[in-house]
């Protein structure tokens, strides 16, 4: 690992922002420089999600560089969905180690509020699979599918996860509450928690990041200063959720934190203290587990024993989270690294210091877990020195997954894999909205549309039909698979005749 | 400069294309990874100018990923406007020269030409400045200014420089009906040129690039291959033109050059030949100039001398370049890289190889010139050896232009500084537009939309009103300064009392 270290960083207040997306940039590279004692850079990454769509301007970085005073300055926008921020600190990394820059700035931003609540979500959802969207699928719809395939796996009670979804939604609150930059400043109690709406069955609203303005800003430079980078690492998934490996956990927050820990040399064990994509409740669960704090399963058990509250032996996202920080989607992945700094720097309110800030992960989710990055920081005065474990070989990208056939014409019969109830399903579609991933009788994959709630359940047999708009599937009642039969019968004899 | 090498390149036929736009990418990433020999990648770049609005999806590094059967691979998109394809190429040799990663695969592209032709310069135009837009100038129109502003400054008459631009159009579709990949395979006469309707005074339809679908792939590493990246440089300018220090040339254009010659080591005159941004004829001429490979002004002598000809001493856009090949915004940088290699490697068809082909530059325009590349290409086996003159000092970026104070009120006098006529205006507002970039009274620059076409001439004094939607300007006649002159006088009077 080459050296690259941090020597300035700034952040906005997150939250519902008067001012305009470049102002709101400009504001947070402003507090950076001025940290780093800097009055321009060698080059700028500029990371915003869709500020197209959702300001209707493009060519951002010329925008933000013009904006900084820095125009001349080489300037580049990059992107990767919800995990934007974390891309741009990755490809800073990368410009300082190639020793084509000596010092750059790195700003990632978005504004989303000024917006419609229909808009964003729509917005958003292009992040996903057409036909996973086509169906009525929205973000909360396959988390929540994600959760329920978890709790099968780890044969966890409804009852049970809710009770831990609340408790990290409680505590990012908490830390939240104590954090001047957040959205949310107010602690929330385990009866407001379930007294909010359902999202789509088993989220609630308070299980999901808020739309949020605010940006964040990074210099870094190959001098060394108080803070390095130690490990970074990234991978990609499969966009279609129905065709991974795991429905219950993310491959490529595995991949990209097992490239990180190789690069800085360390287990996760190490760790004092992480910053998690918690865009869902549950998923500050999976990535606890995914990044090998806790054994599969086992994430929701150090909530409730307080294993990962500031006060705990592994804090878990105290800054609030996406939960109660906010989530302006661009800026989240490098303000979860401001907030690492200014932890390791001991530069936060006292009572949301953490004990043990020496070395601390970051981990960005981009789409629903597709492009996922992992980013290890410690303070260059860390007692342990590094050992370079570095192996170009075991960095090299696992092979691809299979990914099945797409499914040609009816399969009649098939399982459960997961599902959700969509509350608040899109424009055009009826709540409530029962969705399924259902495996068919060839193993191939399909997300489909229910009729009726009752027999939603993993591993219920069910029929699968191809209609206009996608797939559809119903219970498979003894009446309903005979008269299928006998209608098979007839076809075939029709075909053959 | 370190080591990296081109180890396998592809590119679709350029054109009105059926595919949807992953298809396009997926199909020139498989032609770079066969002509590579390799099956897989560490790590993917995406240039992709503005999918979302395009063709309506987002979380494009991870479709392309996945589409490619990359899953698990790190993937980032990069974007600059229209030069996004070369922001690419140049994030791609920093992964390289950073040690992160041994190969990685570049794919930039675009999928345009089943928009409405009111939709795509709808979308082209939010590369532009907010105030410029208002008040109806489009790229073509901003173009227009441009060369009306190069003329005055270089003495060219119009009647000549719409002969030199002829014959730009002329020469690059002939290069184009040459090249099997390029959109327009037919050369164009003289008489074809003129009768082409004027879009923006001087520009005729036949001086822009179309709109365009296509892809093209690179793959870069590490070892040594028959072509090396021997330099690259970036700039950005300021977003609006009427701030820029040059109404007639391009400081981005100039800084990127002079920073990839010195990485380089050579001077311009060593270069074979080029594929430069012709998104408008003109701008070849003056890139041409800006690249140091004629003095200012002198750029359209060489073309009437048939110097950037196939067959001539320095080739420009022997590809057909935008205007023939065509332009696919996201993907021309890149494909602008695999034109050098196919002539490098005398991989061209016979009639359209170059003779000089072992140095050659590729540069590429983002927005109207605020974020410009070049990107210089030397054959291996070249016979002069490189000297490393890389100094980092000389590479820091100049201090950044002067920026004017935004115009306060009201400036009543002011001068024509460049003008155009538009006459295929956006929507709301009617032909023929005239449009000017004014300078007032104490320096500062203004956009503003005339009355009357009979006063357009650069040098000429007029007034200035703010009116609803932006600035006006109509001829300062001696009635009218006559009139004003009284009408302040009174105000004045009437302020004071």
């Amino acid at each position: 690992m080459p050296s690259i270290y941090i020597t300035g960083v700034g952040m906005t207040p997150f939250g519902k922002r008067r001012e305009p997306l470049g102002a709101l940039i400009a504001r947070a590279a402003r507090q950076a420089l001025r940290d780093a004692k800097l009055e321009t850079v060698d080059a700028l990454f500029v990371g915003v999600m869709n500020p197209e769509e959702f300001v209707g301007t493009g060519n951002t970085a010329s925008v933000i560089a013009d904006r900084l005073g820095l125009a001349g300055v080489p300037a580049i926008r990059v992107e990767t969905a919800s995990s934007t921020g974390a891309a741009v600190l990755h490809t800073g990394c990368a410009a300082i180690a190639s020793g084509f820059y000596r010092r750059v700035l790195l700003v990632a931003g978005e504004k989303m509020t000024h917006l419609t609540t229909a808009r964003v979500p729509r917005i958003l959802a292009e992040m996903l699979d057409r036909e996973e969207r086509a169906c009525g699928a929205r973000m909360p719809a396959l988390a929540a599918m994600i959760t329920e395939r978890y709790i099968r796996e780890h044969r966890i009670s409804l009852s049970h996860i809710q009770r831990i979804m609340a408790q990290v939604a409680i505590k990012n609150h908490y830390n939240g509450s104590l954090n001047p930059l957040a959205q949310f400043r107010q602690p929330i109690t385990e009866a407001e928690y379930y007294a909010s709406k359902l999202v789509s069955v088993p989220l609630r609203l308070y299980d999901c990041a808020p739309i949020t303005d605010g940006a964040a800003a990074v210099v870094l430079t190959g001098e060394v200063t108080d803070i390095r980078i130690a490990g970074i690492g990234q991978s990609t998934d499969l966009l279609p959720l129905r065709l991974r490996s795991s429905l219950a956990a993310f491959r490529a927050t595995r991949l990209a934190a097992r490239r990180a820990y190789e690069m800085a040399g360390i287990h996760p064990e190490e760790i004092g203290f992480a910053e998690v994509h918690d865009a869902f409740t549950p998923f500050e669960i999976i990535a606890t587990e995914d990044l090998g704090f806790f054994e599969p399963g086992k994430g929701g058990r150090a909530v409730e024993k307080g294993v990962t509250a500031l006060d705990g032996p592994l804090p878990i996202n105290p800054s609030g989270g996406l939960k109660a920080r906010g989530h302006p989607v661009g800026a989240t992945g490098l303000a979860q690294v401001v907030e690492v700094v200014y932890q390791m720097r001991g530069q936060v309110e006292p009572r949301r210091q953490v004990r043990s800030p020496a070395l601390a992960l970051a981990h960005s989710v981009g789409g629903l877990g597709t492009n996922n990055f992992v980013t290890i920081l410690e303070r260059a005065d860390r007692a342990r020195p590094l050992i370079a474990v570095r192996s170009p070989e075991r960095l090299q990208p696992e092979r691809p997954p299979h990914r099945p056939r797409p499914i040609q014409g009816v399969a009649p019969e098939g399982v459960i894999e997961t599902f959700t109830i969509v509350h608040v399903p899109p424009e055009g579609f009826t709540p409530p909205l029962p969705l399924a991933i259902v495996r068919d009788a060839r193993g191939e994959m399909v997300i489909a549309r229910g009729e009726g709630l009752r027999y939603l359940k993993i591993g219920r047999r069910v029929f699968i039909e191809r209609r206009e708009g996608g797939f559809w599937f119903f219970p498979a009642t003894v009446f309903e698979m005979a008269r299928r039969r006998v209608q098979q019968l007839f076809r075939g004899r029709g075909r053959r005749g």
